[in-house]
């Protein structure tokens, strides 16, 4: 089907229709928005609501995901023609970027058992019936671990569980060292890349990374094609570079890819692993974890494939060999402008990527379809009369899968820009049935809230919020009068703008009642998607009806809808989180140095077992939380204050510049140039993706990390580091108070 | 190797040698005895000590167990005339009392999926190789559930996880309704008997139960005969008698089971089943499960087998055909007595079973040889001038496996002398290596606590308390200065004695550090138990000095070593969990209706799920706890000046006979004859089996059970009841304060 655009005179009718229908209901304010504007807004969202098909999103998804389209490959290029000349027809100005961007793909990967057996892993997906994209393996890229270093290893292997730093304390009370030895780790627990980086660490030599069927196959339900969970045969692809340290091309570190970069070595580059480290599915983990003998792993390391778990080392050996064809590619960024009417350097940015480990039709192009969707629907409102006040920026991102690529690139490319326009970065990226899950900056936490409230589930007819608090409710957490932001740590393209950039920032999709273990597999096909995930793509159409309105609001608000209540409650919950973990932490230590020194745990120890006493750890001190506890004192004051006087409301025709430019900025008071300890890359100091949890976020990062870490001398600065940054943002919101009064 | 009785000459020079050592170390004091019988008795248990030899355990295991002895077989009987011949030899007075029981075996037993395929379980455990005895399957019972109705019935599978009255209430919320069907569930979450009970209750016409190997099988460790735990054929044999409701023989409920007693006809035994009944193994379970279609099992439902777990009903469309020999057979109790030197109508009974379902190396023979070395031990003491002052009566019990029959039936047929003679009894069963476990009355902690601390561990070289300490605290739970005792549920032969007749009693054994899948299996034979349990039989000599001791302590104390502080603080405890249970039911019920008549429920169901709203449940009143806490208060006033009178010492040659009499008479205050509701044979109001659970135990158990059960109406009157019976106790401490004043 083609899409057509909509007849400005059906639009006005529209328009017409619902104007009369809102007229006579309760008037209903919209934060940033004067009483008249809030009416506009209503009106105009109810027409966006009507216009948005779910059947653009099915139609382009077909399309977008027929045909393997990583970073490189001739249908990425298609792909990224299909959607420039989209938005070139709907009246964007559309500019395609592109990035040379280091990219290896594998040119050998062998992995074989030698002892006590011999088996030579397929380390291939064969084609699901029914599923004739999963047949499309000419294009398509296996298996592999990108940023992965060649290699040529052979060793013992030990099985890890997550390869967490925790599960080797736990090997080392039980006796099994890794040095030397390949270790054979689970998918989960961590961001992937955190796996190599530990085992390096450890003096491992090579890894591989599984999916058990206890956490992603048999396990959770029907495998595919007959259900969507993850086959014998399915492995999750993926980047293991070092991304908690630094997202982006590996060559430029810190600074855009354009053509004329200059560029370090390969061998320089500080965020490729430092061993080789392959993928593998169960079917082919299962010969090597039946192979392994040794203590028995702890229970709750134990997977789902009918065997004991056991540790090792050995006696199954492994021969792993990895070589990688290390070449430049372009990474292609669309970047379709709408110019503001009103504020044409006030720029809201709205973003996804484009690329996929192969087909991805639910990762990317689900959430990509949607963002089109609200691209098409605002320039038929725009065309008609209804354009944004503030420019609206919408970007497909190349080269997102191996490590943000695209977007980081672009950010540092245009950093100098984003400070002055930016006023706030919509991320989606997969999206499917459920739930809405939205994470993002607490000062546009209520603002985001109030949407929730308007947007229904399409299954069940209620608000967004509503639906989610009754899950909070059944599952015996508190429920919440707002929505919940979650903070944000990483694993999409919202990280170079929030945690690099500072620029305040969402995340945005539905989830919960589809899972599946198509992730990064040759099985996220268009015909998966149809039949186990958004099959209607009525979610899909609610997540426009979201993110839409989140863009158009920001777009079109008076005063930008930020506030800062919120905002100081979360850092606050936070503060005392980090208090508690020292606290915790310090009588874990205690404890457990006592267990140690008044032989209870040699007590304990099964004389029939292994067991290595652990070293006394050093005791935890007391840390001075008394600058962030000032600095949050005062934030409360400022933050109360901007609540009192932004209450007497938006006045129509009132210029808010000066206003606008204090909120504008706000967020990236919150970064220092310095950065976090030992990522100079990652300025945000409130959310950091955790440096041992790769996407997981961490809050109060250089603080909450130097405890963990028991780096106790470095705990003090941090804390002093971020009392500052509050200070810098109460006196920002002091300025925005004094234009207010 | 022969047994030959320690000169007398050699057991003088050992008494000197301890007394020498003993003389110079601090006096010890020992509860019940004046200083001087304490130091005596400290240098008995030493002799006793050195006369314990592990290696007799070893040869009575291998001899006991080199063949199938279950009820009625003819190795039972050669395993009884040799315990017999060696008690009589040892200078016991031994009695063989034979009682004429019910005792079913397999006739026909077919299991066979008929539809969506075909298969035919095979029932059978072949045997393992290196374990020449699981190979003797000539005179062994195949698996089977004893006491299974007979029975033909062909219809739909429904796994049912435990079969817990919990999972039909989750089940009915999926929308699985079990009516006309046969189910399936694991082993493990209750006894066994709840399960085919239970399913029966809900109009289920066939139960099969298995061991899902995420229970008992590879999930634990390598599988027999590579390690310890169930390989794919191991199969529980059980007893499926509707046990919580009465042990003993079904024909004879109530009384003993002597040859003239009058029975009731098979088809009135309320204790039979009310549908077939058949557990079968891993291997037999893996095609039944994998036939099953229909929802998912809830995420803690589903074990380590590799397959999605399905609850059907069907496709999988099962045949179980079950045909039993009903054959009376003898039940042999050894009964061996060592008259009492000064008080020979004053009782202590020692106990262990010795019908196995198959070969029994760990159950029973390994608790059994413990006691047959306490029985030569104490002999070998006796005749050299240091017999027991009161009566020591060691029985070996037969039927305990299909229903506690022998103990219940002797108790049952000797009631009114045990209500005269006996003190306490203590019971062991299968033991093994690692920790002390120890469940009893409570007004005998204190004094068994004393035994804990001066019994070590063998291989850790501390006190089994101070180890069982350790344990506590690596594990987060509080640590105690003393033993804590368990509460008696049931599962042993403790039960007849204890909650039938109130007699004090004790269950000890070691374990917990030599898990494995042998239990009630082909595989439970001396070559597994020399291989992976107590292979030197260092636990098992460590377990005759415990109850050893606790034999000749109670035996030759000058006041019987009860006390009632420990008791009243453990009352006082379930006092507290029973009020808070019921808070706790009534704070569950508001939030589940709330969440119900919210719409919180439905707004959270998957709509791609079957979800049955489940209906509103009646409040929970509040309840009058006043007259227990009444009881208490008067409770702890009786014991604490217990406590103070007694503290002023046991004197030497006072005739303490009125007040030993009082205190002997103590545990049976807490049973009421009426018994507990719906189940007159358990009268004890403190410690009861649950009746949903089977074993585990339910402390006031009509108080907890009609609140866990919803039955409002007599939750006051159990309250009153238990009241009641707390006073008639006060009201014997007084008596017994009375006499120490």
């Amino acid at each position: 089907m083609k899409i057509k655009s909509i007849s400005i005179v059906f639009l006005a009718f529209l328009f017409c229709c619902i104007l009369s229908t809102t007229a006579n209901s309760q008037p209903q304010s919209i934060m940033g928005f004067s009483p008249e504007a809030a009416q506009n807004q209503i009106t105009l969202e109810k027409t966006f609501d009507q216009l948005v098909r779910p059947e653009h999103l099915d139609e382009w998804m077909k399309y977008m995901s027929a045909r393997p389209h990583h970073v490189g490959s001739p249908y990425d290029k298609k792909v990224v023609d299909f959607m420039a000349e989209k938005f070139k027809n709907w009246g964007y100005e559309v500019t395609v970027e592109s990035f040379q961007i280091l990219f290896p793909t594998p040119k050998v990967r062998l992995l074989e058992m030698i002892q006590p057996t011999a088996y030579t892993a397929s380390l291939a997906e064969p084609p699901a019936e029914g599923d004739a994209s999963s047949a499309l393996t000419a294009e398509a890229l296996p298996p592999y671990n990108c940023f992965s270093i060649d290699g040529d290893v052979t060793a013992e292997l030990v099985f890890v569980n997550y390869g967490l730093p925790s599960d080797y304390e736990e090997l080392e009370k039980l006796g099994v060292d890794v040095k030397g030895k390949i270790v054979l780790a689970k998918y989960q627990g961590s961001w992937r890349g955190i796996k190599p980086k530990v085992a390096a660490e450890k003096g491992a030599i090579g890894c591989l990374i599984y999916s058990d069927p206890g956490d992603d196959g048999y396990f959770q339900g029907d495998v595919y094609p007959e259900g969507p969970f993850k086959n014998e045969y399915g492995v999750q692809r993926g980047a293991v570079m070092d991304l908690p340290s630094s997202p982006g091309d590996v060559l430029t570190p810190g600074y855009g890819a354009t053509s004329d970069a200059k560029r370090i070595p390969k061998e320089e580059a500080p965020s490729l692993t430092k061993i080789p480290v392959l993928p593998i599915s169960y079917h082919d983990a299962l010969p090597l974890l039946k192979a392994l003998q040794g203590p028995m792993a702890p229970t709750n390391w134990r997977g789902a494939l009918p065997l004991p778990y056991h540790l090792g080392p050995g006696p199954a050996k492994v021969h792993l060999q990895l070589e990688f064809n290390w070449d430049m590619k372009p990474a292609y960024d669309v970047i379709a402008k709408w110019p503001g009417s009103t504020l044409p350097d006030e720029w809201i940015i709205r973003g996804n990527h484009h690329d996929a480990w192969v087909h991805g039709a639910a990762d990317p192009i689900s959430g990509l379809v949607t963002l089109m969707e609200e691209a098409r629907v605002l320039s038929e409102l725009a065309k008609s009369g209804y354009a944004p006040r503030r420019t609206v920026v919408f970007c497909a991102w190349g080269a997102e899968e191996p490590g943000l690529i695209g977007s980081t690139e672009w950010v540092e490319t245009h950093e100098d820009e984003l400070k002055k326009k930016a006023v706030a970065y919509i991320n989606t990226d997969g999206t499917s049935r459920g739930y809405l899950f939205a994470g993002g900056s607490h000062s546009l936490e209520k603002f985001f809230s109030e949407i929730t409230e308007v947007v229904d589930d399409p299954v069940k007819k209620v608000s967004v919020l509503k639906r989610r608090n009754a899950v909070e409710l059944v599952n015996n957490r508190p429920s919440w009068s707002y929505y919940q932001l979650g903070a944000l740590g990483s694993g999409s393209d919202y990280s170079p703008f929030f945690q690099h950039s500072g620029i305040a920032a969402f995340n945005l999709g539905f989830g919960g009642e589809s899972s599946g273990g198509e992730y990064h597999t040759m099985y996220d096909t268009y015909e998966m998607y149809k039949r186990f995930k958004d099959f209607d793509f009525a979610y899909g159409a609610a997540l426009a009806k979201v993110a839409g309105r989140t863009t158009l609001r920001l777009a079109n608000a008076e005063i930008l809808p930020f506030e800062f209540q919120h905002f100081t409650e979360t850092v606050d919950t936070y503060t005392e989180e980090v208090i508690k973990l020292a606290e915790t932490l310090r009588a874990q230590t205690m404890k457990e140095n006592k267990l140690i020194e008044d032989g209870s745990y040699l007590l304990t120890a099964d004389p029939s077992e292994t067991f290595v006493l652990p070293k006394v750890k050093e005791a935890v001190p007391y840390f001075d939380f008394s600058p962030l506890e000032n600095a949050l004192t005062q934030l409360k004051a400022q933050a109360a204050k901007f609540d009192e006087l932004i209450k007497k409301g938006v006045k129509t025709g009132q210029n808010y510049t000066a206003l606008n430019q204090v909120l504008k900025d706000m967020e990236r008071t919150l970064t220092r140039s310095e950065g976090l300890p030992g990522r100079p890359w990652f300025k945000h100091f409130i959310y950091a993706p955790g440096f041992y949890t790769g996407y997981g976020v961490k809050t109060l990062p250089g603080i909450r990390e130097a405890i963990e870490q028991r780096e106790y001398k470095s705990v003090n600065t941090q804390i002093e580091k971020v009392a500052e940054v509050l200070q810098l943002y109460s006196g920002k919101i002091e300025q925005a108070n004094k234009l207010l009064e």
